[in-house]
Protein backbone atom coordinates (compact mmCIF):
# COMPACT_ATOMS: atom_id res chain seq x y z
CA UNK A 1 0.00 0.00 0.00
CA UNK A 2 1.31 3.67 -0.76
CA UNK A 3 -0.61 6.53 0.38
CA UNK A 4 -0.19 9.84 -1.21
CA UNK A 5 -1.12 13.44 -0.17
CA UNK A 6 -3.12 15.75 -2.25
CA UNK A 7 -4.16 19.28 -1.69
CA UNK A 8 -7.42 20.51 -2.42
CA UNK A 9 -7.02 24.05 -5.02
CA UNK A 10 -9.39 26.28 -4.70
CA UNK A 11 -10.35 25.38 -8.72
CA UNK A 12 -11.12 21.92 -7.72
CA UNK A 13 -13.92 23.13 -6.43
CA UNK A 14 -17.00 23.64 -8.32
CA UNK A 15 -20.19 26.07 -8.22
CA UNK A 16 -21.91 24.16 -5.50
CA UNK A 17 -18.85 25.07 -2.76
CA UNK A 18 -17.47 21.63 -2.69
CA UNK A 19 -15.02 19.18 -4.86
CA UNK A 20 -16.02 18.42 -8.25
CA UNK A 21 -16.45 14.89 -9.09
CA UNK A 22 -14.73 14.76 -11.65
CA UNK A 23 -11.29 16.10 -10.18
CA UNK A 24 -11.61 12.45 -7.79
CA UNK A 25 -10.04 11.31 -10.53
CA UNK A 26 -7.88 13.48 -10.95
CA UNK A 27 -6.88 12.76 -7.19
CA UNK A 28 -6.73 8.79 -7.96
CA UNK A 29 -4.62 9.57 -10.81
CA UNK A 30 -1.98 11.15 -8.66
CA UNK A 31 -1.95 7.91 -6.49
CA UNK A 32 -1.74 5.34 -9.17
CA UNK A 33 1.00 7.25 -11.12
CA UNK A 34 3.18 7.63 -7.89
CA UNK A 35 2.05 3.58 -7.27
CA UNK A 36 3.12 2.83 -10.21
CA UNK A 37 6.19 5.56 -10.14
CA UNK A 38 6.71 3.22 -6.78
CA UNK A 39 6.82 0.08 -8.69
CA UNK A 40 9.25 0.74 -11.56
CA UNK A 41 10.69 3.93 -10.49
CA UNK A 42 10.60 5.71 -12.92
CA UNK A 43 8.30 8.88 -13.45
CA UNK A 44 8.84 10.53 -17.26
CA UNK A 45 6.40 10.50 -19.25
CA UNK A 46 7.53 8.11 -21.77
CA UNK A 47 7.77 5.81 -18.89
CA UNK A 48 3.99 5.46 -19.05
CA UNK A 49 2.86 2.27 -19.71
CA UNK A 50 -0.52 1.43 -18.11
CA UNK A 51 -4.02 2.31 -19.46
CA UNK A 52 -6.69 2.68 -16.99
CA UNK A 53 -9.68 0.66 -18.56
CA UNK A 54 -12.53 1.08 -15.67
CA UNK A 55 -13.58 3.13 -12.61
CA UNK A 56 -15.82 2.58 -10.07
CA UNK A 57 -16.02 5.33 -7.24
CA UNK A 58 -18.41 5.60 -4.48
CA UNK A 59 -18.39 9.31 -3.33
CA UNK A 60 -18.66 9.20 0.74
CA UNK A 61 -18.72 13.18 2.10
CA UNK A 62 -18.00 16.47 -0.13
CA UNK A 63 -14.71 18.01 0.50
CA UNK A 64 -14.75 22.08 0.94
CA UNK A 65 -11.69 24.27 0.51
CA UNK A 66 -9.30 24.28 3.24
CA UNK A 67 -9.29 20.20 3.81
CA UNK A 68 -6.54 18.26 2.70
CA UNK A 69 -6.85 14.44 1.61
CA UNK A 70 -4.79 11.45 1.97
CA UNK A 71 -5.42 8.63 -1.23
CA UNK A 72 -4.48 5.28 0.00
CA UNK A 73 -3.94 2.76 -3.08
CA UNK A 74 -3.09 -1.12 -2.94
CA UNK A 75 -3.18 -3.58 -5.39
CA UNK A 76 -6.21 -6.14 -4.84
CA UNK A 77 -6.06 -7.99 -7.67
CA UNK A 78 -3.51 -9.18 -10.37
CA UNK A 79 -4.04 -10.94 -13.85
CA UNK A 80 -2.32 -11.61 -16.74
CA UNK A 81 -1.90 -8.13 -18.32
CA UNK A 82 -3.96 -6.05 -15.44
CA UNK A 83 -4.66 -5.53 -12.46
CA UNK A 84 -7.22 -3.80 -9.78
CA UNK A 85 -6.43 -0.59 -7.52
CA UNK A 86 -8.13 -0.37 -4.41
CA UNK A 87 -7.94 3.26 -3.34
CA UNK A 88 -9.53 5.36 -0.33
CA UNK A 89 -9.62 8.91 -0.08
CA UNK A 90 -10.36 10.63 3.62
CA UNK A 91 -9.42 13.94 4.86
CA UNK A 92 -6.33 14.03 6.29
CA UNK A 93 -7.34 15.95 9.97
CA UNK A 94 -10.44 14.23 10.47
CA UNK A 95 -9.53 10.93 8.91
CA UNK A 96 -13.04 10.95 7.48
CA UNK A 97 -13.64 8.79 4.08
CA UNK A 98 -14.81 10.70 1.67
CA UNK A 99 -14.51 7.91 -1.35
CA UNK A 100 -13.75 5.08 -2.47
CA UNK A 101 -12.60 3.24 -5.58
CA UNK A 102 -11.83 0.46 -8.04
CA UNK A 103 -9.45 1.36 -11.10
CA UNK A 104 -8.65 -1.38 -13.46
CA UNK A 105 -5.49 -0.66 -15.16
CA UNK A 106 -4.16 -2.53 -18.35
CA UNK A 107 -0.10 -3.11 -19.16
CA UNK A 108 -0.17 -1.32 -21.81
CA UNK A 109 2.11 -0.86 -25.19
CA UNK A 110 0.84 2.65 -26.14
CA UNK A 111 2.78 2.48 -29.94
CA UNK A 112 1.70 -0.82 -30.91
CA UNK A 113 -1.86 -0.49 -29.49
CA UNK A 114 -2.65 -3.32 -26.93
CA UNK A 115 -1.69 -4.98 -23.94
CA UNK A 116 0.76 -6.74 -22.44
CA UNK A 117 1.50 -9.25 -20.21
CA UNK A 118 2.69 -7.97 -16.74
CA UNK A 119 6.44 -8.66 -16.78
CA UNK A 120 7.81 -10.70 -13.44
CA UNK A 121 9.89 -7.78 -12.28
CA UNK A 122 6.52 -5.69 -11.74
CA UNK A 123 4.70 -8.55 -10.30
CA UNK A 124 7.03 -8.93 -8.00
CA UNK A 125 7.28 -5.65 -6.54
CA UNK A 126 3.41 -5.62 -6.19
CA UNK A 127 3.68 -9.09 -4.07
CA UNK A 128 6.22 -6.74 -2.05
CA UNK A 129 4.27 -3.58 -1.57
CA UNK A 130 0.70 -5.23 -1.19
CA UNK A 131 1.38 -9.14 0.22
CA UNK A 132 -1.95 -9.68 0.25
CA UNK A 133 -2.96 -9.16 -3.60
CA UNK A 134 -4.96 -12.30 -5.05
CA UNK A 135 -3.51 -13.38 -8.37
CA UNK A 136 -5.40 -14.94 -11.38
CA UNK A 137 -4.86 -16.23 -14.52
CA UNK A 138 -7.91 -15.22 -15.83
CA UNK A 139 -8.22 -14.59 -19.58
CA UNK A 140 -10.55 -12.63 -22.29
CA UNK A 141 -11.85 -9.32 -21.36
CA UNK A 142 -9.62 -7.06 -19.43
CA UNK A 143 -7.60 -9.57 -18.85
CA UNK B 1 -33.58 9.00 -23.51
CA UNK B 2 -31.95 12.28 -24.79
CA UNK B 3 -28.43 12.57 -25.99
CA UNK B 4 -26.08 15.84 -25.82
CA UNK B 5 -23.31 16.68 -27.91
CA UNK B 6 -20.10 17.56 -26.66
CA UNK B 7 -17.28 19.26 -28.12
CA UNK B 8 -14.14 18.16 -27.35
CA UNK B 9 -11.48 20.86 -26.49
CA UNK B 10 -7.78 20.77 -26.67
CA UNK B 11 -7.30 21.32 -22.77
CA UNK B 12 -9.44 18.20 -21.80
CA UNK B 13 -6.47 16.25 -23.58
CA UNK B 14 -3.35 14.87 -21.70
CA UNK B 15 -0.31 14.54 -21.85
CA UNK B 16 -0.24 11.13 -23.45
CA UNK B 17 -3.03 12.81 -26.40
CA UNK B 18 -6.17 11.59 -25.42
CA UNK B 19 -8.89 12.83 -23.80
CA UNK B 20 -7.94 12.98 -19.98
CA UNK B 21 -10.03 10.38 -17.96
CA UNK B 22 -11.21 12.63 -15.80
CA UNK B 23 -12.67 14.65 -18.35
CA UNK B 24 -15.25 11.91 -19.53
CA UNK B 25 -16.83 12.75 -16.00
CA UNK B 26 -17.14 16.26 -16.57
CA UNK B 27 -18.85 15.02 -20.20
CA UNK B 28 -21.16 12.78 -18.35
CA UNK B 29 -22.09 15.66 -15.69
CA UNK B 30 -23.07 17.81 -19.03
CA UNK B 31 -25.54 15.07 -19.81
CA UNK B 32 -27.42 14.40 -16.36
CA UNK B 33 -27.53 18.38 -16.23
CA UNK B 34 -28.68 18.47 -19.46
CA UNK B 35 -31.22 15.37 -18.61
CA UNK B 36 -32.42 17.01 -15.51
CA UNK B 37 -32.71 20.68 -17.07
CA UNK B 38 -35.02 18.29 -19.70
CA UNK B 39 -36.97 16.95 -16.77
CA UNK B 40 -37.58 19.90 -14.62
CA UNK B 41 -37.46 22.50 -17.33
CA UNK B 42 -35.27 24.59 -15.01
CA UNK B 43 -31.05 25.54 -15.54
CA UNK B 44 -29.85 27.43 -12.85
CA UNK B 45 -27.34 27.24 -10.14
CA UNK B 46 -29.94 27.30 -7.22
CA UNK B 47 -32.15 24.91 -8.88
CA UNK B 48 -29.70 22.14 -8.96
CA UNK B 49 -31.20 19.43 -6.30
CA UNK B 50 -29.17 16.21 -7.74
CA UNK B 51 -26.28 15.04 -5.60
CA UNK B 52 -23.77 11.93 -7.38
CA UNK B 53 -23.25 9.05 -4.57
CA UNK B 54 -21.24 6.74 -7.52
CA UNK B 55 -20.16 6.74 -10.76
CA UNK B 56 -19.02 3.48 -13.05
CA UNK B 57 -17.27 3.93 -16.32
CA UNK B 58 -15.57 1.85 -18.63
CA UNK B 59 -13.09 3.49 -21.02
CA UNK B 60 -13.55 1.47 -24.43
CA UNK B 61 -11.69 3.40 -27.27
CA UNK B 62 -9.63 6.74 -27.04
CA UNK B 63 -10.93 10.27 -28.24
CA UNK B 64 -8.30 12.27 -30.25
CA UNK B 65 -8.48 15.92 -31.23
CA UNK B 66 -10.45 16.67 -33.78
CA UNK B 67 -13.31 14.37 -33.07
CA UNK B 68 -16.73 15.45 -31.09
CA UNK B 69 -18.77 12.87 -29.47
CA UNK B 70 -22.44 11.90 -28.25
CA UNK B 71 -23.79 11.36 -24.82
CA UNK B 72 -26.87 9.38 -24.65
CA UNK B 73 -28.43 9.22 -21.17
CA UNK B 74 -31.21 7.29 -19.83
CA UNK B 75 -32.85 6.64 -16.34
CA UNK B 76 -32.48 2.56 -15.84
CA UNK B 77 -33.85 2.47 -12.47
CA UNK B 78 -35.65 4.70 -9.89
CA UNK B 79 -35.75 4.45 -6.54
CA UNK B 80 -37.41 6.76 -3.54
CA UNK B 81 -34.99 9.27 -3.76
CA UNK B 82 -32.07 8.00 -6.12
CA UNK B 83 -31.95 6.72 -9.76
CA UNK B 84 -29.59 5.35 -12.03
CA UNK B 85 -28.57 6.69 -15.24
CA UNK B 86 -26.91 4.81 -18.25
CA UNK B 87 -24.33 6.66 -20.03
CA UNK B 88 -22.85 5.96 -23.57
CA UNK B 89 -20.65 7.77 -25.19
CA UNK B 90 -19.72 7.43 -29.29
CA UNK B 91 -17.72 9.53 -31.26
CA UNK B 92 -20.24 11.51 -33.35
CA UNK B 93 -18.65 10.76 -37.02
CA UNK B 94 -18.10 6.77 -36.91
CA UNK B 95 -20.46 6.45 -34.33
CA UNK B 96 -17.42 4.31 -32.43
CA UNK B 97 -18.02 3.52 -28.81
CA UNK B 98 -15.94 5.34 -26.98
CA UNK B 99 -17.50 4.65 -22.91
CA UNK B 100 -20.44 3.32 -21.29
CA UNK B 101 -21.16 4.42 -17.49
CA UNK B 102 -23.34 4.11 -15.14
CA UNK B 103 -24.25 7.13 -12.37
CA UNK B 104 -25.83 6.84 -9.21
CA UNK B 105 -27.99 10.52 -9.05
CA UNK B 106 -29.46 11.74 -5.26
CA UNK B 107 -32.65 13.51 -5.27
CA UNK B 108 -30.56 16.02 -2.65
CA UNK B 109 -31.82 19.06 -0.30
CA UNK B 110 -28.36 20.60 -0.19
CA UNK B 111 -29.63 23.26 2.05
CA UNK B 112 -30.17 20.43 4.89
CA UNK B 113 -27.49 18.11 4.02
CA UNK B 114 -29.84 15.17 3.31
CA UNK B 115 -31.32 13.41 0.45
CA UNK B 116 -35.59 13.55 -0.22
CA UNK B 117 -37.67 11.35 -2.01
CA UNK B 118 -38.36 12.03 -5.76
CA UNK B 119 -41.73 14.04 -6.24
CA UNK B 120 -44.23 12.28 -8.30
CA UNK B 121 -44.16 14.95 -10.88
CA UNK B 122 -40.49 14.21 -11.69
CA UNK B 123 -41.10 10.33 -11.67
CA UNK B 124 -43.71 11.11 -14.42
CA UNK B 125 -41.42 13.05 -16.07
CA UNK B 126 -39.08 10.33 -16.00
CA UNK B 127 -41.21 7.56 -17.26
CA UNK B 128 -42.19 9.85 -20.12
CA UNK B 129 -38.89 10.15 -21.51
CA UNK B 130 -37.65 6.44 -20.07
CA UNK B 131 -40.81 4.42 -20.69
CA UNK B 132 -38.75 1.59 -19.72
CA UNK B 133 -37.24 2.40 -16.30
CA UNK B 134 -37.60 -0.05 -13.95
CA UNK B 135 -39.09 1.48 -10.30
CA UNK B 136 -38.39 0.01 -7.20
CA UNK B 137 -39.00 0.99 -3.90
CA UNK B 138 -35.80 -0.65 -2.23
CA UNK B 139 -34.66 1.30 0.99
CA UNK B 140 -31.27 0.84 2.46
CA UNK B 141 -28.11 2.29 1.00
CA UNK B 142 -28.67 4.72 -1.54
CA UNK B 143 -32.41 4.05 -2.05
CA UNK C 1 -10.90 37.67 -37.59
CA UNK C 2 -12.24 34.57 -36.86
CA UNK C 3 -14.97 33.94 -34.24
CA UNK C 4 -15.66 30.54 -32.84
CA UNK C 5 -18.41 29.54 -30.35
CA UNK C 6 -17.71 28.22 -27.09
CA UNK C 7 -20.28 26.08 -25.21
CA UNK C 8 -19.54 26.80 -21.14
CA UNK C 9 -19.39 23.70 -19.09
CA UNK C 10 -20.86 23.48 -15.57
CA UNK C 11 -17.10 22.48 -14.58
CA UNK C 12 -15.87 25.63 -16.35
CA UNK C 13 -17.66 27.84 -12.72
CA UNK C 14 -16.01 27.95 -9.60
CA UNK C 15 -17.24 28.09 -6.39
CA UNK C 16 -18.47 32.19 -6.52
CA UNK C 17 -20.69 30.54 -9.34
CA UNK C 18 -19.16 32.15 -12.69
CA UNK C 19 -16.80 30.91 -14.65
CA UNK C 20 -13.18 30.52 -13.39
CA UNK C 21 -10.31 33.38 -14.59
CA UNK C 22 -7.91 30.38 -15.87
CA UNK C 23 -10.76 28.89 -17.87
CA UNK C 24 -11.26 32.02 -19.95
CA UNK C 25 -7.61 30.65 -21.16
CA UNK C 26 -8.82 27.78 -21.99
CA UNK C 27 -11.11 29.28 -24.30
CA UNK C 28 -8.78 31.70 -25.67
CA UNK C 29 -6.84 28.49 -26.17
CA UNK C 30 -9.40 27.11 -28.46
CA UNK C 31 -9.86 30.73 -30.75
CA UNK C 32 -5.84 30.09 -31.08
CA UNK C 33 -5.92 26.67 -32.31
CA UNK C 34 -9.28 27.77 -34.91
CA UNK C 35 -7.11 30.59 -36.12
CA UNK C 36 -4.39 28.47 -37.12
CA UNK C 37 -5.80 25.62 -38.73
CA UNK C 38 -7.67 28.28 -40.63
CA UNK C 39 -4.44 29.43 -41.31
CA UNK C 40 -2.35 26.35 -42.31
CA UNK C 41 -5.53 23.88 -43.22
CA UNK C 42 -4.14 21.45 -40.18
CA UNK C 43 -5.85 20.16 -37.16
CA UNK C 44 -3.77 17.22 -36.07
CA UNK C 45 -1.73 17.42 -32.73
CA UNK C 46 1.48 16.97 -34.64
CA UNK C 47 1.20 19.88 -36.52
CA UNK C 48 0.72 22.55 -33.50
CA UNK C 49 4.23 24.46 -34.11
CA UNK C 50 3.30 27.98 -32.14
CA UNK C 51 3.69 28.46 -29.26
CA UNK C 52 2.66 30.66 -26.56
CA UNK C 53 4.71 33.54 -25.37
CA UNK C 54 2.61 36.10 -23.44
CA UNK C 55 -1.33 36.44 -22.30
CA UNK C 56 -3.04 39.84 -21.39
CA UNK C 57 -6.87 39.60 -20.42
CA UNK C 58 -9.38 42.54 -18.78
CA UNK C 59 -12.28 40.48 -17.22
CA UNK C 60 -15.24 42.72 -17.98
CA UNK C 61 -18.09 41.02 -16.64
CA UNK C 62 -18.58 37.55 -15.08
CA UNK C 63 -20.13 34.36 -17.03
CA UNK C 64 -22.86 32.36 -15.58
CA UNK C 65 -24.48 28.73 -15.83
CA UNK C 66 -26.98 28.88 -19.42
CA UNK C 67 -24.81 31.63 -21.04
CA UNK C 68 -22.62 31.10 -24.41
CA UNK C 69 -20.09 32.56 -25.51
CA UNK C 70 -18.47 33.31 -28.75
CA UNK C 71 -14.64 34.49 -29.00
CA UNK C 72 -13.38 36.81 -32.20
CA UNK C 73 -9.64 36.26 -32.88
CA UNK C 74 -7.77 38.81 -35.65
CA UNK C 75 -4.29 39.29 -35.99
CA UNK C 76 -3.17 42.66 -34.99
CA UNK C 77 0.52 42.53 -35.66
CA UNK C 78 2.96 40.29 -37.03
CA UNK C 79 6.54 40.08 -36.46
CA UNK C 80 9.71 37.80 -37.94
CA UNK C 81 8.50 35.09 -35.83
CA UNK C 82 5.49 35.79 -33.78
CA UNK C 83 2.32 37.76 -34.04
CA UNK C 84 0.02 39.31 -31.52
CA UNK C 85 -3.56 37.99 -31.72
CA UNK C 86 -6.35 40.09 -30.04
CA UNK C 87 -8.82 38.22 -28.72
CA UNK C 88 -12.49 39.27 -28.04
CA UNK C 89 -15.02 37.31 -25.79
CA UNK C 90 -18.68 38.34 -25.92
CA UNK C 91 -21.86 36.58 -24.42
CA UNK C 92 -24.02 35.21 -27.70
CA UNK C 93 -27.52 36.39 -26.80
CA UNK C 94 -26.78 39.66 -25.40
CA UNK C 95 -23.66 40.42 -27.10
CA UNK C 96 -22.76 42.04 -23.95
CA UNK C 97 -18.19 42.31 -23.80
CA UNK C 98 -16.97 39.47 -21.48
CA UNK C 99 -12.93 39.68 -21.76
CA UNK C 100 -10.31 41.44 -24.25
CA UNK C 101 -6.91 40.21 -24.48
CA UNK C 102 -3.92 40.22 -26.62
CA UNK C 103 -1.62 36.90 -27.14
CA UNK C 104 2.00 36.86 -28.12
CA UNK C 105 1.71 33.42 -29.98
CA UNK C 106 5.70 32.01 -31.12
CA UNK C 107 6.22 30.28 -34.41
CA UNK C 108 7.93 26.99 -33.18
CA UNK C 109 10.36 24.68 -33.72
CA UNK C 110 9.10 22.33 -30.61
CA UNK C 111 11.65 19.17 -31.78
CA UNK C 112 14.33 22.07 -31.78
CA UNK C 113 13.09 24.05 -28.82
CA UNK C 114 13.62 27.21 -30.69
CA UNK C 115 11.52 29.87 -32.50
CA UNK C 116 11.43 30.10 -36.48
CA UNK C 117 10.53 32.80 -38.83
CA UNK C 118 7.26 32.74 -39.85
CA UNK C 119 7.15 31.50 -43.59
CA UNK C 120 6.09 33.73 -46.24
CA UNK C 121 2.46 30.99 -46.95
CA UNK C 122 1.33 32.07 -43.73
CA UNK C 123 2.24 35.51 -43.48
CA UNK C 124 -0.10 35.56 -46.45
CA UNK C 125 -2.69 33.95 -45.17
CA UNK C 126 -2.94 35.97 -42.09
CA UNK C 127 -2.76 38.92 -44.15
CA UNK C 128 -5.59 37.41 -46.18
CA UNK C 129 -7.36 36.91 -43.11
CA UNK C 130 -6.74 40.05 -41.08
CA UNK C 131 -5.89 42.94 -43.89
CA UNK C 132 -5.52 45.35 -41.34
CA UNK C 133 -2.64 43.69 -39.90
CA UNK C 134 0.86 45.43 -38.78
CA UNK C 135 3.75 44.07 -40.12
CA UNK C 136 7.70 45.02 -38.42
CA UNK C 137 10.67 43.21 -38.57
CA UNK C 138 11.36 44.24 -35.26
CA UNK C 139 14.62 42.12 -33.93
CA UNK C 140 15.18 41.21 -30.24
CA UNK C 141 13.19 40.01 -27.20
CA UNK C 142 9.91 37.67 -28.83
CA UNK C 143 10.66 38.97 -32.40
CA UNK D 1 5.93 38.93 0.06
CA UNK D 2 4.53 35.78 0.76
CA UNK D 3 5.78 32.12 -1.20
CA UNK D 4 3.43 29.33 -1.97
CA UNK D 5 4.32 25.58 -2.87
CA UNK D 6 2.61 24.15 -6.17
CA UNK D 7 2.31 20.67 -6.62
CA UNK D 8 2.17 20.21 -10.61
CA UNK D 9 -0.29 17.49 -11.28
CA UNK D 10 -0.36 15.04 -14.17
CA UNK D 11 -3.49 16.49 -15.04
CA UNK D 12 -1.97 19.78 -15.35
CA UNK D 13 -0.14 18.79 -18.80
CA UNK D 14 -1.10 19.07 -21.92
CA UNK D 15 -0.69 17.34 -25.45
CA UNK D 16 2.18 18.98 -25.79
CA UNK D 17 3.34 17.62 -22.77
CA UNK D 18 4.10 20.55 -20.86
CA UNK D 19 2.05 22.08 -18.01
CA UNK D 20 -1.05 23.74 -20.02
CA UNK D 21 -0.97 27.78 -20.68
CA UNK D 22 -4.47 28.21 -18.77
CA UNK D 23 -2.95 26.42 -15.42
CA UNK D 24 -0.91 28.83 -14.56
CA UNK D 25 -3.40 31.43 -13.94
CA UNK D 26 -4.96 28.11 -11.55
CA UNK D 27 -1.18 28.36 -9.91
CA UNK D 28 -1.66 32.43 -9.52
CA UNK D 29 -4.77 31.68 -8.27
CA UNK D 30 -3.96 29.49 -5.65
CA UNK D 31 -0.90 32.33 -4.35
CA UNK D 32 -3.39 35.19 -4.75
CA UNK D 33 -5.48 33.26 -2.28
CA UNK D 34 -2.87 32.45 0.41
CA UNK D 35 -1.75 35.73 0.38
CA UNK D 36 -5.47 37.49 1.09
CA UNK D 37 -5.52 34.37 3.98
CA UNK D 38 -2.35 35.49 5.27
CA UNK D 39 -3.95 39.40 5.13
CA UNK D 40 -6.76 38.94 6.42
CA UNK D 41 -6.72 35.28 8.70
CA UNK D 42 -9.82 34.35 6.55
CA UNK D 43 -10.25 31.07 4.44
CA UNK D 44 -13.47 30.25 3.56
CA UNK D 45 -15.07 30.70 0.69
CA UNK D 46 -17.67 33.24 2.20
CA UNK D 47 -15.17 35.27 3.28
CA UNK D 48 -13.93 35.71 -0.53
CA UNK D 49 -13.97 39.40 -1.18
CA UNK D 50 -11.80 39.89 -4.06
CA UNK D 51 -12.35 39.96 -7.93
CA UNK D 52 -9.63 39.50 -10.50
CA UNK D 53 -9.82 42.49 -13.31
CA UNK D 54 -7.09 41.90 -15.29
CA UNK D 55 -3.92 39.57 -15.76
CA UNK D 56 -0.66 40.01 -17.34
CA UNK D 57 1.60 36.86 -17.97
CA UNK D 58 4.85 36.20 -19.56
CA UNK D 59 5.74 32.44 -19.99
CA UNK D 60 9.26 32.00 -19.49
CA UNK D 61 9.59 28.56 -19.60
CA UNK D 62 7.71 25.35 -20.18
CA UNK D 63 7.37 23.23 -16.89
CA UNK D 64 6.97 19.22 -16.99
CA UNK D 65 5.93 16.34 -14.89
CA UNK D 66 8.35 15.75 -11.63
CA UNK D 67 8.70 19.41 -11.56
CA UNK D 68 7.71 21.35 -8.50
CA UNK D 69 7.02 25.08 -8.44
CA UNK D 70 7.23 28.20 -5.83
CA UNK D 71 4.56 31.21 -6.29
CA UNK D 72 6.00 34.74 -5.14
CA UNK D 73 3.59 36.83 -4.64
CA UNK D 74 3.88 40.51 -3.38
CA UNK D 75 1.71 43.63 -3.80
CA UNK D 76 3.44 46.31 -5.87
CA UNK D 77 0.58 48.73 -6.15
CA UNK D 78 -2.64 49.90 -3.27
CA UNK D 79 -5.00 51.83 -4.77
CA UNK D 80 -8.68 52.42 -3.32
CA UNK D 81 -10.31 50.26 -3.73
CA UNK D 82 -8.19 47.85 -6.15
CA UNK D 83 -4.37 47.00 -5.74
CA UNK D 84 -1.73 44.89 -8.28
CA UNK D 85 -0.07 41.80 -7.03
CA UNK D 86 3.44 40.73 -9.50
CA UNK D 87 3.87 36.97 -9.06
CA UNK D 88 7.00 34.90 -9.85
CA UNK D 89 6.58 31.60 -10.69
CA UNK D 90 10.10 29.32 -10.15
CA UNK D 91 10.97 25.84 -10.44
CA UNK D 92 11.85 24.48 -7.01
CA UNK D 93 14.90 22.72 -7.56
CA UNK D 94 16.81 24.45 -10.18
CA UNK D 95 15.51 27.81 -9.26
CA UNK D 96 14.54 28.06 -12.96
CA UNK D 97 12.54 30.93 -13.92
CA UNK D 98 9.07 29.50 -15.25
CA UNK D 99 6.62 32.87 -15.38
CA UNK D 100 5.83 36.34 -14.46
CA UNK D 101 2.74 37.96 -13.92
CA UNK D 102 0.63 40.88 -12.47
CA UNK D 103 -2.79 40.71 -11.06
CA UNK D 104 -5.10 43.08 -10.88
CA UNK D 105 -7.59 42.69 -7.97
CA UNK D 106 -10.31 44.72 -6.64
CA UNK D 107 -11.96 44.73 -3.18
CA UNK D 108 -15.15 43.67 -3.73
CA UNK D 109 -18.58 43.05 -2.48
CA UNK D 110 -20.21 40.09 -4.37
CA UNK D 111 -23.24 40.43 -3.10
CA UNK D 112 -23.81 44.18 -3.96
CA UNK D 113 -21.96 43.38 -7.17
CA UNK D 114 -19.38 46.42 -7.01
CA UNK D 115 -16.05 47.08 -5.54
CA UNK D 116 -15.38 48.50 -2.23
CA UNK D 117 -12.99 50.77 -1.06
CA UNK D 118 -9.72 48.61 0.85
CA UNK D 119 -10.36 49.08 4.59
CA UNK D 120 -7.78 50.33 6.25
CA UNK D 121 -6.94 47.61 8.66
CA UNK D 122 -6.21 45.34 5.02
CA UNK D 123 -3.93 48.24 4.20
CA UNK D 124 -1.92 48.18 7.27
CA UNK D 125 -1.57 44.22 6.72
CA UNK D 126 -0.28 44.69 3.17
CA UNK D 127 2.48 47.23 4.41
CA UNK D 128 3.69 45.22 6.84
CA UNK D 129 3.86 41.95 3.96
CA UNK D 130 4.83 44.35 1.18
CA UNK D 131 6.77 47.77 2.94
CA UNK D 132 7.40 48.70 -0.45
CA UNK D 133 4.24 48.79 -1.40
CA UNK D 134 3.39 52.05 -3.81
CA UNK D 135 0.30 53.82 -2.53
CA UNK D 136 -1.97 56.10 -4.88
CA UNK D 137 -5.10 57.78 -4.68
CA UNK D 138 -5.73 57.10 -8.25
CA UNK D 139 -9.97 57.45 -9.08
CA UNK D 140 -11.51 55.91 -12.32
CA UNK D 141 -11.14 52.75 -14.11
CA UNK D 142 -10.13 49.99 -11.63
CA UNK D 143 -8.94 52.57 -8.89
Amino acid sequence: MLTIPIEVRFRDLDAIGHVNNAVYLTYLEQARLAYWAELTGRVDLRSIDIILARVEIDYRSPVSLGESLDVAVRCVSLRRSSCTLALILTERKSGRLVAEAQNVVVYYDYAAGRSLPIPETLRQRIRELDPEVAETSAPGGVS
